[in-house]
């Protein structure tokens, strides 16, 4: 291998940017000069041993760069970073330089073997792990602390001299791609795998489980709308709906597993090595030993860590939930006060007004909601967490609770103090439809309606009439870099969820949920894949092998929503009337029942294999080979 | 690598006897010495290069042969088998055998690198992995099949020429840890690594388990105490008495994982990689090919499998659950008639009389737990499964269920249908004493008498008045082959699964239970320990990181405790008291609290780090170093 290395030519013939970089105007030239000898110096020099050109444009140089990679260098690259591609027998392997050529499709000339994603995945990946070597400072700007180790990017990013790094679109595949998803009408699944390969496997894994779970809802929204349409108000076909439903949702989770298995194995996540974990880039201590390394680096003690996280952040966030419960108060005011209304003045409008302080409500819960987001995210930041992961996880947990409460707390209240069935199915359709048509409004039109207005001034500056496939490099990176970045996956995961929460958690009082959910659903995926196509820079593709915390999320909320339609059933005066002698044998036998669902559901999580046969053994034929590899050694 | 196995001299002059091998008798000549040879045949040959040595008594050679093998030979073994030991630098990594000179107190004349169980566990393995290569039979038995690949061992095992494997006594060893653990008396821990380095990490874990678990059961048996002595029947008591247990037996088993990470890392077997299976010895099927290895090996299709085991399987353990509740129907019926034979002629017989039914009936589910456990096991076997892992869950989650039913059914009757909470304690008092004392009865202090009887006849054969040490190598050996064979952890196990069951089920009734629970602990790690050093021929050593399915068994018990204590409180008249006006009411706040105790259990389940801080620091380090292992390759 280390021959290999030599081969490397950094002034290879054909360039193709991959990946921008821009630098922050006035940067000193000390810097840039440097910045760009790190990025293209050998690897045995401790460079990433990228191509990088200055992108020049009619106004001149604007400290924005271009950087590309040879084809051997993103070969040995996606080595490094441990890829996983399909040999020529079919099966998934880590592709290693050495034996590259028993993968499938690879032939020396063959420049597609890694999809554009994955070049620009692995370029990203070199940057961030080019690190300092003497440096004590970043030159030109003494106050940008080094120390040996430390990743350049990262500390040129929180030092603001890095503006962004983001990973050039491919105007031709982009359009390709967007024909196929959302450009042409047609009934049929999403490309996920060309998904994947234009924008990574998250993405790819977001909208497969939107898709996934369009579908698993399909059923509910068929067996719902009799229920509408002949108005069944007998509360045994509400038992039965919801018996359907409960189970139906460990069935869909449980099966969800199955399918991310196929996908992520077919993409080769699954079998990928987690690679350690270096600190996020936000964290920031005492210059210390790391003990798991040994390496130098900032050290910060848990214990203030964990301080701050209950002596701050824990208050801080029973004291939004309470903020919220009292908001929810002021509604029930509100509510109160119109429905006064309309029983004095009764008209046309009267009527109307009973319709709006849900809306208000629901607005405000969206409003709330995003303000809450920012508080989450700043304390999460200020907990100082080590790992890009934990902070993650401490964000989505707060963010979780909070919204979960914020959401749902009206309706418990409603359901389970005021007894009002007829308000909550109101209510339940305001927040709803009102939350959806926010969010669709909100996440994907508007930023779409202001993209396609600064493009077009953009392109009447710039007096031409191309089209977007014809842009020149600088036109398109110019266009790129204005675009808003993408966040990741959290708020579409979110709002799914909540989705989800509204449909199981009520289901027995409003089976039109799950048709409302479902026809979201449709929309949000073309305006999600609009979102990701023509609103947002392109994001670099990150791999995965689940989506993660989220899985737990919805299991959770599917429990939740066995006690809660258990109990609402019991409510009712029809499965009331069937225990005319004794309130206690109603309690008893819906508790009995509660109990039973539960148990059936973690029975059935239990009994349904996590990953289908075919891809066990899939898995257990690789681990025999490296046991078997590990022996001939 | 290669060369050092050509330094293995099988002739050693020092030969260890470390395993025997007893062969069936009249075994024909042609196959003892083809398999002499085939033990004896250097690796390269596809032999196991294991010393053998015929046992030579006065009455001539007895087909019965000493297995050992050189130092070196054994070093090389572990290296095989993936031995994880602590290096000078006091971290834990897998033993290798050209990095032996960082190992902790290795030298190359040090003979106690290896504990004698860990040799043994490594000749067991060299046995079992010793596989036919071009042999279609067994040399001399026709009928005995053989096909590449096939363990020579597991074959003669099961067409009876191999009667058994089992690993020998070192009397001096035993004694020492005799006296160290259950020989003197003395308050303090067991000596764990002195068990773990006599009979390996299975069982060393399982008395760690025990002691751990009665240690644990002290402060409910302390706050017991006086629940007896006062005769409190207050209720609030009872409440805050089962309120605490319930937490606490969460407490205890999140707490348990860590105590046991801790006891595994030492140990080394956390670290230790896990092993492709071999199909179980009693595995047959169509020869084909294995889909996972690519050899050739028995093949049983996975829907015949799963056909016996829904069609047969099934409907048989659930017919036993159906006896099983017949029977204890027709022990209420004999309690009736003990009732009304008392009040009919009151006297001191008749009172006593009135104990009769419980303990018969105690004796009879001891006895049918018996039964149901030989059809379990042939049943399972029947099924067929290819793993000895997979075997040994089908048979637990078999047993299992039957033994909580034919234990706790007519527990949960008396409560729930009955609500007579008197007999619930008397019956639960008499059942758990009755099955605690027939429990060591029949599993070690009779088992320890037959064997000192029969010791004892065997001396008096030899004439010989020497002492346990002082016997000559076949004295030893010919008196273990007789001694009973320990038939694994499964067992004990068990019984603490339901002494368990008894203490946390019904806690709020009767506080006493922890108390005797406590008491037979104490007795129990004794009359064990006699049992392992005494009674049972020395088991093979198994490293195993964990005590696997129990600690899902322990966890599904103290979910389901939280459910019957909640009733039970609920059911209690003081606290119905407490809502004079409603019973609703009284319901629905039983119902509440259940519902938190049980969030509050998962939440902390979920809070509580599976491994302490420093191990999993040190699992990092471990990690990042072969992570960095490999980017240097």
């Amino acid at each position: 291998m280390g021959e290999s290395w030599s081969f490397l030519d950094t002034a290879e013939s054909n360039f193709r940017p991959l990946v921008v970089i821009e630098l922050a105007k006035g940067t000193k030239e000390e810097t840039v000069e440097w910045f760009t000898k790190r990025i293209v110096d050998k690897k045995a020099d401790g460079g990433a041993q990228l191509l990088i050109k200055p992108l020049v444009t009619e106004n001149g140089v604007e400290n924005i760069y271009l950087v590309g990679a040879s084809h051997l260098r993103l070969l040995l690259g996606a080595e490094t970073v441990g890829l996983v591609k399909e040999c020529s027998d079919n099966s998934m392997r880590t592709f290693t330089y050495s034996s590259r050529k028993t993968f499938k499709h690879f032939a020396d000339d063959n420049h597609d073997f890694l999809t554009m994603a994955e070049c620009q995945y692995i370029i990203k990946h070199e940057l961030e792990n080019l690190r300092a070597k003497n440096e004590k400072i970043i030159p030109g700007y003494p106050q940008a602390k080094l120390y040996p180790g430390k990743s350049i990017v990262r500390r040129l990013l929180t030092s603001g001299i890095l503006v962004q790094i983001f990973p050039l679109h491919d105007r031709e595949e982009l359009k390709k791609l967007s024909h196929n998803w959302y450009g042409r009408v047609k009934v049929g699944y999403q490309p996920l795998d060309d998904i994947r390969c234009y924008f990574g496997e998250t993405i790819a894994l977001y909208f497969g489980f939107l898709e996934y779970f369009t579908f698993a809802l399909i059923p509910m929204a068929v067996i719902g709308i009799p229920y509408y349409v002949f108005a069944w108000e007998d509360y045994d076909k509400y038992v039965m709906f919801a018996t359907f439903n409960l189970l139906w949702s460990t069935v869909i989770l449980e099966v969800w597993k199955r399918m991310c298995a196929i996908l992520t194995y077919r993409w080769g996540t699954l079998l990928m090595k987690r690679q350690f974990e270096e600190p996020r880039p936000g964290f920031h201590g005492v210059l210390g030993i790391n003990p798991v390394t040994g390496r130098e680096e900032p050290v910060y003690s848990s214990i203030k860590r964990q301080l701050r996280i209950y002596l701050v952040s824990l208050p801080f966030v029973c004291l939004c939930l309470y903020f919220s419960l009292y908001v929810m108060m002021i509604y029930f005011d509100l509510e109160q006060w119109a429905l006064d209304y309309h029983e004095e003045n009764e008209s046309n409008f009267s009527s109307l007004m009973l319709y709006v302080p849900s809306i208000i409500y629901a607005v405000v819960i969206e409003i709330m909601n995003r303000i809450y987001r920012y508080a989450a995210e700043f304390l999460t930041s200020w907990e100082n967490h080590r790992l890009e992961s934990s902070y993650q996880n401490h964000l989505i947990l707060k963010v979780l609770v909070f919204n979960f409460l914020n959401c749902f707390a009206s309706l418990f209240y409603i359901a389970f103090v005021l007894f009002d069935m007829k308000l909550l199915r109101q209510s339940l359709a305001t927040l709803l439809i009102t939350s959806q048509i926010l969010n669709q409004f909100a996440e994907s039109l508007l930023p779409y309606w202001l993209q396609k207005r600064y493009n077009r001034r953009m392109k009447k500056r710039m007096c031409s009439k191309k089209t977007d496939t014809d842009l020149s490099i600088a036109e398109q990176v110019n266009m790129e870099k204005e675009m808003g970045t993408y966040l990741g996956t959290f708020d579409d995961y979110l709002e799914l969820f909540l989705q989800f929460g509204y449909v199981s958690l009520f289901s027995c009082v409003y089976p039109l949920a799950a048709v409302f959910a479902v026809l979201n659903n449709i929309t949000e995926i073309y305006s999600d894949a609009l979102k990701m196509c023509r609103v947002y820079k392109r994001p670099f593709a990150e791999p995965t092998a689940s989506i993660g915390v989220w899985q737990l999320a919805f299991e959770t909320m599917s429990v939740i929503s066995v006690v809660t339609n258990c109990i609402l059933i019991g409510m009712s005066p029809e499965v009331d009337a069937l225990f005319p002698d004794s309130k206690m044998d109603l309690v008893l036998t819906v508790a009995l029942v509660e109990h039973l669902l539960l148990a059936i559901k973690f029975i059935m999580a239990f009994v349904i294999p996590d990953k289908p046969r075919e891809i066990q053994m899939k898995l257990a034929k690789l681990e025999f080979e490296s046991l078997e590899a590990l022996k001939q050694q």
